[in-house]
């Protein structure tokens, strides 16, 4: 039985973890924060969970909170511009969002339930090999810190070299549900995204308004305000750029009501993409696996992140049960098997943050037409895979059009 | 609807065109032989079809000679020596073994039924150009003539530069089946294998010999020695080696009634195993993508070509009816589904052509003495990819072993 050390107690690190357990596979997680200083911290992201993450939750025994109840089955979209587009796109399977300051400890939980030891301590990089030694093989999961430069940066899939977005994102208070309950996207050409959610946090349902903004644009500002200065101005700015820039979520705010959820429920920054080789051979021969951020760091702007990391771990741990070895042709085969729907996700994502391309354009076009583009388009948030192939290249998408509107390419 | 054109009617060509016309796709395929020509010339291999080639014939309709009586279910095992070892391995799913001079001609016939065309000239590489201009994409399944150029050698997969066994495969009558029927793979250290197949000619059921001779060994001289020039001398030399090298097969021969079962039916020759690039972009922007035996040439001390060609052709039918553009993007899709079998099948080929290392004695031993392991050993020639990860390293072999006889690695 071979003996599995996993650095980062994320997703990635956690459905991993959880797999192995379920077949009583020595784990051990490395992680430098505790569940409860996790719940007790700043909020950490946004994330939907989409049906084949669900599906895995299902499948590990930790689908704590049922997508029945919790969850939402559709995307509304508002293309501002001259002529604005709105639309809705249905998913074939509900996804959900739940604030991972309740996901990621109750999942913590059940690792340790479950006999997975987890072991709170801060790492350095010169903390991997001795690590190595004490483990068959080592899974990197942790894409903040010190172990990132382990797997250098692959060029050819990495398109950036700083952040396409400056990010805000927080819980509020005082927006109404969107009918259905879905999530919102909205563009502001030139300006940005907001991705509006329903969440489940601490308080029970609220609002994620995560704010995508063009570096240089109107809603940039949003990144740099200090809410703790003076909330009251935070929260008044934050409604004017709504009013500008989203009115399809301005207009179902209480103004009267809204306000963050609290202080520690806002997160502000910005994230360079970056694809990084899939593993690392150490000074001791023996190989770290990188799966999550440390492989691939997505923006948020589709949501594409904890999915692809769950995927990946999930591939990892099916091939760290089957095969015989944990060499360089069980990294490569990990990397091969995960490489559709991993990768289909960075370049997906890296094209939304691009100036959009005129096939993509026409797309949007097609989706506020003909509805079951749309919600193809919307089910392929499950499928990135499926949706790259569509977006890779302007040829693609016109065929892709020409055979689902019956007309010739 | 794309038009696709194929260069090559072997099994690859065949199979990819007759799933492709399942689907009503327009297809060509280019050779230069028709199958009358192939139907009366000399013999092509002994390849034998395993249970995932036959599960695809039934899909395509083109199953016609049903396993259950044209096949077999086993391999008899026999490696000489000081204290030579003999034993069976039992496949879950029969394989069976067609002369290639009845099964392509028919396939193509079934092929040119369902509407493919079929379209008979000596093409060079020059040709191609325009054929690529013709069509949407360009599949070369054509490994033998001016074609293979195009894929430069791939050097990381290609460890042999000559051919390692010199090959002289007939079919026979006079030599009662083995019991229960199967495949008898011999063994003669230093000298080479001999694979005994049943296989079904335009004469009903007679032996293939399929003599694979290391260069320089006893046995090297029976692809070399002219059965024209005197047929009685060449049978005699045949069976003279069968006794010395390969008893488990001589001892079913009745020497009164042995003989080739006719002057074409004999093939002598040697190949070197390559592995070739997946794709080439052409002058005119259009790529070509290699399968078969123009993308991984293996020797057949395992049968392994055919099985690999008709998977390379099944993924690449799934992956143009399902995609948007015959791109780089398309080819590498192909690539990466079809790696894990074909060249799965390409490394075990080549160990097996190597002398043999320590872990594969052990695991020779260790299916000798172990029935379940003799089994699965044979049924992963279905599962090439399989195969390779139990054999890739002395290390998993072992592991491998330890997890099946359950004594610690």
């Amino acid at each position: 039985m071979p003996n599995i050390g996993i650095v980062g107690a994320g997703i990635a690190g956690l459905h991993l973890g959880l797999l192995l357990r379920r077949h009583d596979v020595p784990v051990t997680i490395y992680t430098d924060k505790s569940p409860a200083q996790l719940a007790n911290g700043r909020l950490l992201n946004s994330v939907a969970h989409h049906a084949p993450t669900i599906e895995r939750e299902r499948e590990l025994g930790v689908h704590f909170w049922p997508v029945e109840e919790y969850g939402y089955a559709c995307h509304h979209h508002y293309v501002g511009g001259e002529q604005p587009l709105s639309f809705r796109g249905d998913f074939a399977r509900a996804s959900s969002a739940i604030d991972y300051r309740l996901y990621l400890p109750r999942l913590a939980e059940a690792y340790e339930e479950r006999g997975g030891k987890l072991d709170v301590r801060l790492l350095q990089a010169e903390d991997l090999e001795p690590l190595a030694e004490a483990h068959d093989l080592l899974v990197v999961a942790a894409g903040r810190g010190a172990f990132s430069a382990l797997f250098p940066r692959r060029e050819d899939a990495s398109p950036y070299d700083r952040p396409q977005r400056r990010l805000c994102v927080g819980l509020y208070r005082g927006i109404a549900e969107s009918q259905p309950k879905g999530v919102t996207i909205s563009v502001s050409p030139g300006h940005g995204e907001l991705l509006e959610i329903p969440l489940y946090s601490a308080e029970g349902f609220v609002t994620a308004l995560l704010f995508e903004n063009i570096p240089g644009g109107d809603l940039e500002v949003l990144a740099d305000l200090s809410y703790a200065d003076d909330p009251k101005a935070f929260e008044r700015t934050v409604l004017d750029k709504l009013a500008t820039h989203h009115p399809q979520t301005f207009e179902r705010v209480d103004p009267a009501r809204f306000e963050l959820t609290g202080p520690l429920d806002l997160l502000q920054g910005a994230l360079t993409p970056t694809v990084r080789q899939d593993y690392a051979k150490l000074p001791n021969g023996k190989y770290a696996l990188a799966i999550g951020d440390v492989h691939t760091v997505v923006d948020p702007v589709i949501g594409q992140g904890a999915n692809s990391a769950s995927h990946s771990a999930w591939v990892t741990g099916q091939e760290i049960l089957s095969d015989y070895g944990f060499d360089e042709l069980f990294c490569r085969r990990v990397a091969a098997a995960r490489a559709d729907v991993v990768l289909g996700a960075a370049n997906w994502t890296n094209l939304m943050l691009a100036p959009p391309p005129e096939h993509l354009l026409e797309l949007f076009g097609a989706m506020a037409r003909h509805q079951h583009i749309a919600d193809e388009f919307t089910d392929n948030f499950d499928y990135p895979d499926r949706q790259w192939q569509i977006l890779a290249t302007a040829e693609r998408t016109r065929e892709y059009l020409a055979r689902r509107t019956g007309s010739a390419a």
